[in-house]
């Protein structure tokens, strides 16, 4: 089915996707008095001589900020605060409906590193959480990092680590089924923009196994004169071979191919060349970058793709709800590497019977957000 | 009744007086492929190649940001964001409850002009309006003036527009009872801050009387030698006939009093220096600048205050929420002078009994909002 116009009807009928609910009713003047003046100078007198109360007052004890440059929209690009807004609505609309919290979509209109972090330092005091969403690599790393270290809030970026972990949930299940492991495995991956590099940073802190990161112009190696910083960065724990050339070199032996780039980039032929029953995540949306049905021809033991019309999708929002519940109700002040494990862990736990059809819980699993949940403390 | 318990029970009891709402239920996968990916794509590329059509597909055509960098909260002062926070979602359920705006509410860490509007104009694009609360002066005079300019949607500072609006409305009705004309009047103002400034210009637009404005150190006269810019500003259309001295000088047959300063500031001695049948508008919170039994055994012939439980409530609930319900609806890009007098004109016009116990609307009048969104337009 083409969701297109079906979307278009039904955003231009409800007009927006989120509104706001009061928690009560101003029905009387006392209820007034009570949450707005004059009584409300009581509670914000308290909270403005004990700050660390704030949320015990307010609705920062549940709410996340939504914010995106829209410098990456979904497959779109850079197109814009503007154009980011459906999905930062959509994505509020997640949040609510998995893990019940309250999220403001905020579309901002700068794009540099210190701006962006200028204006989420500035806005922090009125939420309980920062989900960032749709920046565009190489600046992402650096907001984050950044936030991460300025604010005492949990900050995420989710196109980064929502994927990651789900990735690693995924293949900690795969390597059940094909009996290798994933210290001892080669893994390229393609695409080394904000999820790619989160997913090798991830599975390099989980496993430390031999990582080949390719993109559009072939493998990431000491010989390349066009790599950015970032790029650079991942040669300090990628490519330990020193393996220069295209895709189809860095395949060669393969245990896994995890892609985050592009439509059909990824051949049958290719897949023969990997290492005996291949893993295959094929990423890319809406066509992912080999068809599971070809790849699984070919020789794949597995093959997870981004789609819900598919075994094995790889989808973030069985990460982020539950990691943001989780940092709100146990007041974790920042998402740390241990606990991006914790999640993956947990998640692949929830799989009772596991096969090649079935090595990632569906997003529609009610256990997932409370299991996600509790191991961010 | 004193509400400072009871407000804090009940904020710690709701923690947070507002949640988000979805507009539609997430509960099959269809739905999520509409209102998220793949769907979504179509909506965001839509609005990307035409920014107009925004609102058509957003809550930017039903939603307002309140923000506040807690710089001057109520009568409590400089108490920062945290603190600003539980009356930002205070006057969140007032939009709610009065127009079915869903306001957001948005307290910054930022204090100078340049970086107020600096984090206003990259957040606008989320917002069909912006309603700034609790600025201090003389920052929120060029705050607001410098988004008016360069902002396509409505920005308000509600301390300033929203309480000048409501004592125009209030003033209109009482003139009609006092049979004296605003044209003609000479009227003391009180406190030279955002409030006081905008109703004098206000009212200087709409009569041009004979306006006295006294700040903390007496009436603001050419003499002064320790007025800011602003201040100065206020000479340029204030006290034509260079008075100077004392508030008790400023009294001496001034046809009406308005007070939005600080508590038993004026006593009956003074009223009784006032011109005949005066005017009180002693709007002081929660203690007003002269309790209105003893005005009005002065000689009053009219008193409002800013409290509920007095007759003539000067309340900025009248003004704000069908402002904007109006602007929105309308697509009005800017809310203009002729709007606030449109605004004070339609309030005043909805007083049926009047008499001097009734010259301003109820909060509770259900007809407020409409009269008022009629005109902005």
């Amino acid at each position: 089915m083409n969701y297109d116009q079906k979307a278009l009807e039904q955003h231009l009928k409800l007009k927006g996707k989120i509104s706001l609910k009061l928690k009560d009713q101003l029905d009387d003047q006392q209820k007034l008095s009570i949450y707005y003046t004059p009584g409300v100078a009581a509670v914000s007198k308290q909270v403005a001589d004990n700050p660390a109360t704030t949320r015990d007052y307010t609705w920062t004890n549940n709410n996340v900020a939504v914010i995106s440059d829209g410098s990456a929209v979904l497959g779109l690009g850079d197109i814009g605060p503007q154009g980011a807004l459906p999905v930062m609505e959509g994505k509020a609309m997640l949040f609510k409906h998995f893990a019940d919290i309250d999220a403001v979509p905020l579309v901002i209109d700068v794009h540099t590193a210190d701006e962006i972090v200028a204006l989420v330092k500035a806005l922090a005091p009125s939420f309980g959480g920062i989900n960032l969403e749709d920046i565009a690599a190489p600046i992402c790393f650096e907001v984050e990092e950044r936030l991460k270290k300025e604010l005492d809030i949990p900050v995420m970026h989710d196109d980064q680590h929502g994927t990651a972990i789900v990735v690693l949930a995924g293949l900690i299940n795969a390597m059940k089924l094909t009996g290798k492991k994933l210290s001892n495995s080669k893994i390229v991956v393609v695409g080394a923009g904000a999820a790619g590099t989160a997913i090798m940073k991830l599975l390099n802190l989980y496993a430390k196994p031999d990582l080949v990161a390719v993109d559009s112009r072939g493998i990431i190696s000491s010989k390349r004169t066009d790599l950015n910083g970032q790029k650079q960065e991942l040669l300090s724990f990628t490519n330990q071979n020193d393996y220069s050339g295209s895709l189809a070199d860095a395949l060669v032996d393969a245990d896994i191919f995890i892609g985050v780039s592009k439509a059909e980039l990824l051949s049958a032929k290719d897949i023969k060349t990997m290492a005996k029953d291949p893993v295959i995540f094929a990423m890319a949306n809406p066509i992912p970058e080999i068809m599971p049905e070809v790849a699984l021809q070919a020789g794949a033991a597995v093959v997870a793709t981004g789609r819900s019309d598919f075994a094995n999708q790889v989808n973030n929002s069985l990460a982020f709800p539950g990691i943001f519940r989780g940092a709100l109700d146990n007041k974790v002040s920042s998402i740390t590497d241990q606990h991006k494990i914790a999640a993956a862990e947990a998640i692949a736990g929830l799989v009772d019977n596991l096969n090649h059809q079935n090595i990632i819980p569906s997003t529609l699993d009610e256990r997932v957000v409370p299991a996600v949940a509790a191991v961010i403390k």
